[in-house]
């Protein structure tokens, strides 16, 4: 039995809510029950140092998470003057997510930087930073396409992520924080709509996992991003 | 005429909303017009290293905002870094206006942090943190004397804080950043709800401002801060 | 009574010596009392990035103490590795009073950087310090006029700076340390020579301040500050 | 075909030294091909704070490049005063793998740093790490048992690392530094000697990778940490 | 001919001011001319802690330079956030060359520090600074003596040192900074009034030296020192 | 007795093994006993800002040593933010003895970047660093004139250093570290093959060293750097 009740293969609900703050070329709060995340989008016109010259564009990304977005407060980390590991680990897999579904070619020589803060935590704010990103990123985008600036969407497909671990011998799909501290086997999943593979990041918290095991957990993951991705696309259509 | 269309002594729409998230011990999003803020108020049962066995207690605030709650994104500190000086000074002033209404030996060894995140920014940013932080830190102190940690509130008066400033020659209340950005002169005011003053910060900028100006200056955040604190005194009663 | 046996409107001794060191292009030492600041003014013929090819000038303040101008050893802050908030407000403080009275597109193109350094400090560094950098400032504008690179002084006004505060219920001028850490409200006021105000920084240690407890602050600052102006003018006359 | 002309399922040339620098109490050289780590494992009695008095150990890891161990000369981390996101994203990889092989309460309140420093690199430096340092652990931890300090290994079972990829189409196994800057996907995968995963981590580089390329990657990277751990068996009993 | 008409074996005029601030136990402004360096001593009564419990005290050194104090200003270093290496060696030769002085074990569980700040630097400013350091340390152990904390004093000798040089092929004493800028060798000699030598430091700026050029520069070291540590004990005796 | 065995005037056995590594345009290990450093030299097109548009080159070097290179675990510097103070002292002294006998003019625009990493320390590695750096430097500018990028080597001399100090009353050769940690005097001598002095740096380590002395150990150095240089030009001969 999971902590929410949840089934196995039951996400939490999702929200998507665009134009969450007005000053962002994308602004998207995505939620996954209790997890909250804000996604900006800004578009810079121009690229980093190391790019320059080269015709082609970039997208990054920053991860944070608001000091008391969790049960016990945690130390600011601007106050603290560096980066914890994890926060540079997260925002690099942000990043090469959403790169993965762009054509940086065709996005022309500008950056667009995605802003992931964690509002509230409640375990998954890395794919949820991820499937709330593209959403803002497409709405940048399209802001571009819409002011002459680009002609067509360098977006070539859909990316959305989820968690699915081990829970008391059990695969279960979009761990919340109570799995996730109390998981053996935890994955995070990033996938396109067309069900193939972005970062498969797999990690054994104490027991090592089977292959059987890896393919359930590969089993949740797919059909909970289709989910994920279908529920991308009705936000962007509202 | 105000870009907003205000009079002189009006404030934009206040809005206080508590238990905004749920893990910290005190919530609130505060709104002043565009301006959003989310503060949070920590307890922690132990206090900082320079009052330990001192027999009191402290009241600390931290600032911070999104990288895009502005109209062009700023450089996140936690990557830079540091925090700025603008940073600093804000924070250090939103801890000083808290534990000026703070009996800190009543509140016993332990300490209270205020985060105050600016979500979304039209000037006023640090007024509508102290503001809110002061309700944030009311619902922490209520959660204490409810939990039978301590006896009654060590609070001793609502502290509300607003800007002020001259704008096209005329004193108006409250500036968004549209005035902000183009106010000759620019006046912080932390008040009690008995009509003192915790901290007057009056800056000329550009144009040096005369007694009679600051007096017309004081005269409106008075009658501003009167109504803050009837807006916290109301969320408070909800 | 006042620990130093002044009357309440009196300032401690106040002593400009021009021509400190031999470098800078103004130097000048100040001294409230027992509080010593150097003040140097360094004329640089280029200006900061964000001024660049916007045809006006720059002026700047960096602020530091020596570790032993207090009464107990204060850390290093090239050694600690980061500048503390409170020097980094009064380093902006002093730079913005000091821009307050320059046309900075008179000034051209160059920035002056001052540097008030504290020898000894006995209360009120800050005010001493804004005090003792106009002259140094005064003296490098005058140099670059007597080379011939400016036509006439862009300094509109004098400006000079005063704590006052309230010190066992009485209202006083010019703090020193035994009152500053002792008294319950605490005031720095910057005011140019027009008698109208640049700063006013009003903070409670305690007990909040009224309306006329400000009122009688600024009238002791007010005269205060022609005292300092007219010791300005005269150390720039010798 | 390879570059390296390689078969697809051929490791490079694997070479463990053990005892390569006399003060460390494990001290392990691994090669791969032209990839080369010292891998050096020390103990420490005590633990870190979080851990005291929990009554078990903890067994953490570091990496570094040396500045030329790359093609073109890297800027050295100590004197640009911060590790990089991918430095930390290695140090906690190979820390996690290590500890899920060992029992950290029969470790007792001791800790061991394993510090991994690249002299000469050509692609997997991760992998080879991983590898490497599992083979100074062990020696590290049977110089404790020699030593009475314990009286068994707290070692559950090997752990080795190896990464694969699909380059031109092909997955192969053990990518060297010519196919890792250019190939489609890139995995690396950290097993058991009971051929169960303690972390599976692939990221697509530009062409996201079907369910099926995966399975031949992990195919691949089963036999070739089979080998690994021959070759750890053998360097351990000679 | 030496730009300042010394003879070769001359110092320039030397003058040590003891209590030039009021807070420090000892306060001592040296000049070699024109440089001028601010020497004070601090006692702490605890250990650094790698000495605590050992039954010894410590000595040590920090040094800094007022941004003008030299010819074109220096970026702060508070403000740069950290110390270039040319502080730190010098600050570590300083507190070298006291240590080597004083009987640690007989000064007590105590720490004195010594802060040498140039006011105004003309060459010289590490020499002057052990010269005046060593006056601020025997002011501040008198006083120690004088509190009944201890009850001799822990210095067995004076130390003072001096820089000598290769200028325009004649040896010279006491560089000021146009030799200093444009000499062939470079040394700083510390020595006790036993004659005998605490450090010796030369350094060829592109020509190297031979040993009899060391020879020549070591006598005229050692004549100067001399005169200097008359100097140290005429100030003490006044 | 030394704890060697060695004689007074003895070096430890002296290795000098070319390309090391594969990467760097020179590359040698240098062993003294058993210290053992890394040293490559980086060939870089450009030169640092401050020599930009000067017609000459650049000679400069860092130092590290991996963690766990000595007998108890040192704090990793790229950990730590900041390399110490004995690190920078090391590295500019290597450079500095290197730029003494290169011509930098006929170097041109391009910079030459020595990595001295220490592998294993038992005493001396900064004085094997700059033996090694020497010979990895030569291999580097060898390279270019095999290149056609310089005509002729801009190398006036061999350089190559040694300690030397007196260990329990006797003047001794090459100090290893239990000599090291014991002696009373220290002292490191950078010499060219002309026999004469780069640098001199002689330390008191508690007694201080007379004339006498300092002329034993410079003649001990001499004799030992001319052994070094020998070593040198055999290994740049193989």
């Amino acid at each position: 039995m999971r902590p929410s009740s949840r089934t196995p293969a039951q996400l939490r609900p999702v929200r998507l809510t665009r134009h969450y703050t007005r000053h962002a070329e994308g602004s998207v709060l995505v939620e996954f029950g209790d997890t909250k995340v804000l996604c900006t989008a800004s578009v810079e016109e121009n690229v980093p140092p190391f790019l320059r010259g080269k015709g082609q564009g970039w997208v990054t990304a920053e991860y944070g998470m608001l000091p008391r977005s969790t049960g016990s407060r945690m130390k600011r980390e601007a106050a603290a003057g560096k980066q914890s590991g994890r926060t540079q680990e997260i925002q690099r897999l942000i990043g090469r997510s959403l790169r993965a579904v762009v054509d940086l070619a065709a996005l022309g020589e500008r950056q667009i930087v995605i802003d992931c803060d964690v509002i509230q935590a409640d375990g998954g704010t890395r794919t949820a930073s991820i499937t709330g990103a593209f959403v803002a990123l497409t709405d940048a985008i399209n802001g571009l396409i819409a002011a002459g600036k680009l002609e067509q969407s360098p977006i070539r497909q859909h990316v959305a992520a989820i968690s699915v671990g081990v829970y008391q011998d059990t695969p279960v799909l979009d761990l919340d924080y109570p799995e996730d501290s109390d998981c053996e086997t935890d994955m995070n999943v990033v996938m396109t709509d067309s069900g193939q593979f972005i970062e498969v990041q797999g990690t054994a918290e104490g027991v090592p996992f089977s292959r059987d095991e890896m393919n359930a957990l590969l089993d949740l993951a797919d059909a909970g991003i289709r989910e994920l991705i279908a529920a991308q696309k009705a936000a962007l259509a509202a």
